[in-house]
């Protein structure tokens, strides 16, 4: 198509409100519009990409026996009330009523409406297994929407759904789906991408990974280990604690400490380090405001995630009053007297560390010498701690670790039976016997990819798609179409690509060649084709590449073969 | 792709609530699934047809220069108040509440965000024209949704919106997009759709047509001229009165008439025919219940959308109480006495009229010899009437109109500026002027008219999928895999087809023929080839089509070529 007629503006200036270039290049490159916070239309030019995305999408889906199907975007409460996750998850599920009055959700993800859709078909054994996808418009009310198409509302997601007789089975396709996520970011153009083990988090089941593309701007902290190849996300890295056991236990000691109330200050008080010490952190759960209160190494810091994923339920910190019994500053494992419903943890960091020093519970009061195994005899112990950078490998025991950020553009989880139980979906096994089938899901969204691949691959001056997943494939720029030898070579050109079915954008505007390469660097096209009247003089044609590995200059009469064979 | 891995349930059974054939072959074939009052999912083989309509939409739209964008689903309430939809549009438009408070609508149509999308890039006349079109999801909370996909909440829609600067353009880019639709339902296979002249409804605008499937279970109706060839639904369409004045008028006299209320009553009463009569209907106004009292002709009945558009307001039937004013079973237009706010209007059919009867607004009283001209002086005419089988022409003139049932299956509109004015979207001309552009809205519904053509092609049996649009081009059955022969000739037959891109369902269950041409049957593909034992010692392979047209048996050495040549 003409340039000219490409609907949307294209502009020079970094829109204001942009944090990473991925969402201020699609803004000023004429992709997407805002419409309200999180929620954006795209143009013609994203609207390419995402088509083919979503053609890979398919392609590797259809590759691995998925079966194309779709669900509704605005979904019956009682589904969800019968998986139990109408109340179970928070406000970033938009729930409404319809005209009726029937209690209506916006989904955010389609397990339910995936076991919905199958569990009267899925009856016997021999209809195992089976995977059903569908590429749907999901809404999710995050809080925070932000970064562009990296963090949405409103979004186009590739999810798909399995379902398995046995782990074994359900482990194999895990495989082969994780074979065909590898072979879908490396088509779209970022075969950087890794998969790192991850927490499951509200979806259920047990093993998960996530597939996550390393840049300082993803919001997600990713655990890895250069020597041995680990890689999990914070919240399924276990923290490994090598600190030993002294040989020799102290007697546990009460100290006054007047106005001493932080960790570091009781460490620096006794001359002793912050990882010889065992402090509190407080939290309340959301659903009953009981406390919850976690002892851990001084010099760790508790991730939340473990935490919720431990207790089942949201918390938040801890607001501590007069009547709860804990003494703020002082809280300590000797002595502390607080019963259920609230709960007293340990993080594993302290397991069998002795010669600590902790609160005492009394205003004004530490002790040092605790000895974990002889003062708080009834302790079990969990990880619950953050893993740090240089701290322990939990694969190869080494101080490797290294802490990453990135953007989660795919994930994929071992369901297990959370969904097939809670819906009652039940078939009958080769012995005649009832049993549940357990679940897998896998996860893509459309438009965050598409935001990914171009925050890997740009420059200041815009992005540079990928072959198989650019708007268009050539970009003929007509530089002075009012030069009639240039405009007749250049048209008939464009003529020649369209017959020859190559996606060709063609600008043959009156504008300055600075204009005209800003626009098409905007557009971030593969093959860049320039007639000019220098280049027509000189019996030439310019062919460069987006990425700048080609610059060549072409005899005009070979131009049409040498972009067929770039292409 | 191997039947037996199809997910979905095929049974024999019409399932009871379904009325029309197209709904009952969805359910029993494996189409769809209920999952809440006009929401359903969509299992594969309806997925791959309506993929195959998009394709077709995508085509035809891009040839009439229409660029693809996306819209969101959940849009701000803000630009629908720009519009005044917000306030307009009733029950049936999706409103709620995010996590923030904030008001959002779910999308039944997308002018607005169209507008939203497009009003700082077309702010000069070089712009124009433009049409931009999506294939999304669209949500429409219907108070009665029914027959299967014909009217349901949920439904996938190519919505297009074409911005011009002058009338002219808009026209003549309207009969492109007519033309380009009549494309779209011969590619689809019903070339059949007729398009009528139609009411514009909440879209605003002027000149509107709807593509209608003629069929005696859709749930519009269509005036047709059968002589000149004149089509309009029964909103556009004008009713013609053909009786004329006579030569003399009888003085208005007023009769006792106890016990009569009815206007076929009072007729018999005086021995004369309801068309020499006036009867009166009276509504009430939803906005505020003031009373619209309608004067037409006795043997005739109020079109209520076409009193709607010229109200511009929604009614309902009257509840008549003592202290209106009004005289149940005895209102006429003289000496009624009723003041503003209520509404008082004359219907086409009795301009000019005498020697009517009519009520007295006096209990028990009657007047015979109303003469409209002498009797009801300052009376305005509009056309209120619905147009009846038989009726007049109003094309041609004649007594020829034939009233058909038909489900729209698309529409077209001259919007003019409703949208741009109340959204503020303008341009400025070549003059420099500042202009308000003129849209036109283009608009199929991809699960309607995937309905549709099954309710135009099928059997008994199940649907009749025409080529460009069935889920695959081939079915394979190989009726008694258990024997070699016919396993090993089909596998590799199956393999062949496969190689060549042609779309095979190769059906190799264990099951009896009956069963397998059963679900043969209900999935609708064009061609089917058997290979049987029987067959196999023929040398034969059985090649049939769907729609029965085709019936051979073909020597095994020449039927993938058979194949390829009936594709």
């Amino acid at each position: 198509m003409k340039l000219e007629k490409l609907v949307g503006d294209r502009f020079k200036e970094r829109p204001a409100d942009c944090v990473i270039d991925s969402h201020a290049l699609m803004v000023k490159g004429g992709y997407i519009k805002y419409v309200a916070n999180g929620i954006y239309s795209s143009f013609l030019p994203l609207k390419r990409i995402t088509r083919k995305i979503e053609q890979i999408l398919r392609e590797e889906m259809d590759k691995v026996d998925g079966q194309e199907v779709q669900f509704p975007v605005v979904m019956p409460a009682s589904i969800w009330e019968e998986s139990g996750r109408y109340e179970s998850i928070g406000d970033e599920l938009l729930r409404f009523t319809d005209r009726n009055g029937a209690k209506m959700v916006l989904g955010m993800t389609h397990e339910e409406a995936a076991v919905q859709l199958v569990r009267e078909y899925a009856q016997s054994y021999t209809k195992y297994p089976f995977m059903i996808y569908q590429i749907q418009t999901k809404f999710r009310d995050e809080a925070r929407p932000r970064a562009g198409l990296i963090r949405v509302r409103e979004f186009t997601m590739k999810d798909a759904y399995s379902f398995h007789t046995s782990q074994e089975d359900l482990e194999q396709y895990y495989q082969r789906v994780h074979k065909a996520y590898e072979r879908i970011f490396e088509r779209a153009g970022i075969p950087e991408v890794v998969s790192v083990a991850s927490d499951s988090g509200m979806m259920g089941g047990s093993l998960s990974h996530e597939f996550m593309l390393l840049t300082p701007i993803g919001e997600d902290s990713i655990v890895l280990c250069d020597d041995c190849g680990y890689k999990a996300n914070m919240e399924a890295a276990e923290n490994i604690s090598d600190i030993p056991r002294a040989a020799e236990s102290a007697e546990l000691e009460k100290v006054h400490t007047p106005n001493i109330h932080t960790i570091e200050d009781i460490c620096e008080f006794f001359g002793d380090k912050t990882n010889n010490s065992c402090k509190a952190v407080v939290y309340q759960k959301n659903s009953d405001d009981s406390y919850v209160v976690v002892f851990i190494r001084g010099d760790l810091e508790i991730n939340e995630t473990k935490l919720v994923n431990y207790l089942g339920d949201q918390i938040h910190a801890a607001v501590i009053t007069e009547e709860c019994g804990l003494n703020a500053g002082y809280i300590g494992p000797v002595g502390l007297h607080i019963n259920a419903p609230h709960v007293v943890l340990y993080d594993k960091s302290l397991e069998g560390r002795n010669n600590l020093s902790c609160g005492a519970n009394e205003e004004e009061y530490h002790f040092k010498g605790l000895d974990m195994e002889r003062d708080v005899k009834d302790a079990e112990y969990h990880d619950f701690a953050k893993v740090y950078e240089g701290g322990i490998c939990p694969k190869c025991g080494k101080k490797t670790v290294r802490i990453s950020k990135g953007i989660e553009v795919g994930n994929i989880f071992q369901l297990g039976t959370k969904y097939t139980k809670s819906m009652k979906m039940t078939y009958v096994d080769k012995d005649g016997e009832r049993q549940t089938p357990i679940m897998g899901c896998y996860g893509i969204g459309v438009g965050r990819l598409a935001a990914a691949v171009c925050e890997a691959h740009h420059d200041e001056y815009g992005p540079i798609w990928p072959k198989e997943i650019a708007p268009w494939q050539v970009h003929l720029c007509a530089v002075r179409p009012d030069n009639e030898e240039v405009k007749a070579f250049a048209d008939d050109l464009y003529e020649k690509m369209q017959n020859a079915g190559i996606e060709v954008i063609y600008d043959d505007r009156t504008v300055s060649a600075g204009i005209m390469f800003a626009d098409a660097d905007l557009l971030g096209i593969p093959l860049r084709v320039i007639v000019s009247p220098r280049n027509m003089k000189q019996g030439i044609v310019e062919v460069t590449s987006r990425d700048k590995t080609l610059k060549e200059q072409v005899p005009v009469e070979n131009v049409f073969e040498e972009i067929q064979k770039y292409l």
